[in-house]
């Protein structure tokens, strides 16, 4: 039931992301709470459009409201961006190939030189 | 451009990444490549249904397929999650506060304590 749940979370959370706009919006609430007339600035879609894609943000619990008055004033909640970002990392090791071949590289290097080495002092030694 | 092809590309990996099915799938095939019918045992639904997610991955680039006779192969293509991880670790700072919250009090009781030890050894000064 939990599993179910949690997948449920990272539906909504990548479902909430595959969009430009609400990207952008979540990129607007990195530095201070705004407002959705202030978030709908930069924009060039509707007051109505913009509130819609704060929404889809809101249940996948990437941003708050706090009503004052008339203004809604929103910010970014990051925890579920952890959420997500903590799935994607179990599959670091299939984008990090090139280091570990990197790694057998710089070890194949140094077996090399010390084979070599030894081959020379081998030559020296019966060179005497 | 550049910037909105990215975009779209984003757009095709968090939606394709909004499924519990095509997430599993990913998951399936981090060991090892398998076939179209390999891929489907687990799932409670028709091959047709896995064959579609397969699809909507494929299009995202996280999964590349190998028609081999009359086998389908398909296989992780791990560099899309690189990317996604890539747009969320730009927010890191915000879900990492707590982090420096513990910093800033080891910080603050360090200090503390090195004030105590101070004031302990003036007042053993004056003692003596």
């Amino acid at each position: 039931m939990v599993e179910h749940s949690r997948a449920a979370e990272l539906d909504r959370i990548f479902s909430a992301l595959a969009d430009p706009t609400r990207r952008a919006i979540l990129q607007r609430l990195t530095n201070h709470s705004a407002t959705i007339n202030e978030i709908a600035e930069p924009f060039p879609v509707s007051l109505n459009a913009v509130s819609k894609h704060v929404m889809v943000l809101e249940r996948a619990g990437l941003v708050r409201r706090e009503i004052r008055g008339r203004e809604h004033y929103c910010w970014i909640e990051p925890h579920p961006l952890r959420d997500a970002d903590a799935w994607l990392r179990k599959y670091e090791q299939f984008w990090e190939p090139r280091l570990d071949a990197l790694e057998a590289y710089v070890a194949r290097k140094y077996k090399a030189s010390k084979q070599y080495q030894a081959s020379k002092r081998r030559t020296h030694g019966s060179d005497r």
